[in-house]
């Protein structure tokens, strides 16, 4: 076919996630029809991504600075964490714009199956953080999959010791949705959890 | 959210082809995750690309050197030229390698929506290659839509002046398909077209 180059460029990009073989080559194609507005402006942006980009020391976000603007802003309280799995939820999160604390990002939830024990995850950590920084309340975020609510507990018993009030997303109908298309579990959990009007 | 940085990759990404801003997004934070076996090969692999791949001076289609080694090749027949609208199209004949002759990549299709005319296409160059390289077969590989017949009916005019065979792909049913799934249009050209076992 094309050169060795474009084959490993290919391959690497089938890597990403949501990208197959397909799609990759298209991209690629792509890439090499548009050189001067697509494939050097990615290049460059790799490299100042690559360059500069690191993970936060305080709550493992990514940012050009440590510790990250979150962590740095004097306008955020630094009496409320925030934790999440993943830096991915964190952004999600600052995307609604509607939590003013600061977050924790653990890198992850308790499995049995993958064999991801506590020490695996920033759980030391955020405990220092709620001692150091007197915290008031610790708002659990992660996913609402069973490893992330066996993770939930796990926070939760580890938090007890501490003097600090543990909170999480409220469970129920997400917006927009059909009741006749909701899980029988959601359903129960809507249900029990029902509130005055 | 994260700093201008990461801002202008995810923009850059979700400006490929079959990527939005949400796995654009999910991409950026696997690069991030994955620094130094994913992040760091893939700016040296498209470093590489730019640097090294080039378009062939005869036929159009990318490769390290020009001409491309498809034009290259001795192994290759020199009087069968196969014209395809894009070197994707280029690389999905080339992936059944059963095409034993050389390409020629036009650059697109005649479209009138589009402004689309004939001195944009690769046109003239192909009757030159036709004539100077003694071609006994044009085989025209364009895409079944309407603008890719226009085209390939353009051709046909303008190769009839010349001393050549002019052939295209067979239309049918392709390969594993439903009756039922198929298209009128579908279904009338392979009846049309249907032949004696």
């Amino acid at each position: 076919m094309a050169g060795k180059e474009i084959e490993k460029l290919t391959k690497l990009i089938s890597k990403l996630p949501s990208l197959g073989t397909r799609s990759s080559r298209r991209i690629v194609l792509q890439l090499l029809k548009k050189k001067e507005v697509l494939l050097l402006p990615l290049i460059e942006a790799l490299n100042e991504v690559a360059a500069n980009v690191k993970t936060c020391e305080i709550c493992g976000n990514y940012d050009t600075q440590s510790p990250c603007s979150v962590c740095a802003s004097d306008k955020r309280e630094n009496g409320i964490i925030c934790v999440v799995q993943d830096v991915a939820d964190l952004w999600a999160m600052e995307r609604v714009s509607l939590f003013k604390g600061k977050y924790h990002v653990l890198g992850g939830v308790l499995s049995a199956l993958d064999g991801i024990a506590p020490e695996d995850l920033n759980i030391e950590s955020l405990l220092c953080r709620v001692r150091k920084d007197d915290v008031k309340e610790v708002v659990l975020a992660l996913p609402a999959t069973v490893d992330g609510q066996i993770t939930s507990h796990y926070l939760l018993s580890r938090l007890r010791e501490e003097d600090v009030r543990v909170t999480t997303l409220a469970q129920g109908i997400p917006m927009g949705a059909e009741l006749d298309y909701m899980d029988e579990g959601t359903l129960q959990l809507a249900l029990n959890s029902r509130r005055q009007l």
